[in-house]
């Protein structure tokens, strides 16, 4: 089974999130606006429960931290990928490391972590240079708290479903 | 901000459930396959943190329990909503009184408590005939274990985000 590791902003944030998605994000329907962690990766049953008590042990080190979004941002030449910035943060920085080092399934990160709340992608060249520049204009300015992260797994036709929240903090 | 109590069965079981609801529901897109313990209510950002905290209570009082989907039913003449029927069991009931009483929010349930997985909905009475009677035929038989459950909150485009999880039994 598919699984991964998110952040989902407040409501307030991803209704933005979403009022951009809907028109330039062919994830819209699939999953709401979130901040990824750790990137679709395969267990098993098993795999996952050892999974999950790692997350909670993880949670536990890590208090609730500000979260800022500050610009819209893209990943070109990479991909055409447009997003909300969000301030890097030792919490989040942590978080991510922590899940991807040998103790926890010993797998490696992909790329370095930006950390970002995907807003369009898909794009072709055109449409990217189109769209980039209107919501580079129009631009994002929010903070807020965050207090928990999300375990997610995939369906057959490409939604995710939570398996499991965990909260920040060493008062659970 | 609105608000619901449900639980996600596993994979395979939304699976099934989405291979349904892809033509015949509506709401396929705003939710994953589910059952509902608490319908859409209202509260504000205190409110739900003493919510929250009941939850938490009320998931500690019953052990997970074996969901029992045994066949496809309708609420005609109520209104043409097909799903799955889930057995009744003494945790099923105890999760939904204890979310609808004088402590938990002071609001009565609407309607007896008929657990159920919604496949189709929004059909006109021809269609609901069309559909039901091939459902029917194909029927559904499928038993799995349930530990959890999920309080969601509604985004402004009607689609579902988990906001937290609730692990049935003591041992959390």
């Amino acid at each position: 089974m598919n699984y991964g590791i998110v952040i989902f902003p407040s409501k307030k944030l991803q209704d933005i999130a979403n009022s951009y998605r809907k028109r330039y994000d062919p994830h819209y329907a699939l999953v709401p606006p979130h901040l990824t962690l750790k990137n679709v990766f395969s267990a098993d049953d098993d795999q996952i429960k050892d999974i999950a008590g790692k997350l909670s042990v993880i949670s536990k080190k890590y208090d609730p931290f500000n979260l800022k979004v500050y610009k819209v941002s893209s990943f070109q030449p990479v991909n055409n990928v447009i997003y909300f910035k969000v301030e890097s943060k030792p919490e989040l920085q942590g978080l991510h490391d922590d899940m991807h080092n040998q103790n926890f399934m010993g797998d490696e990160p992909e790329f370095a972590f930006v950390p970002h709340i995907t807003i369009a992608q898909k794009l072709s060249n055109d449409e990217h240079s189109d769209i980039f520049g209107s919501l580079s204009m129009l631009g994002i300015d929010h903070e807020e708290i965050i207090d928990r992260f999300h375990l997610l797994y995939q369906l057959e036709n490409g939604s995710w479903t939570v398996y499991e929240t965990f909260r920040l903090g060493k008062e659970q």
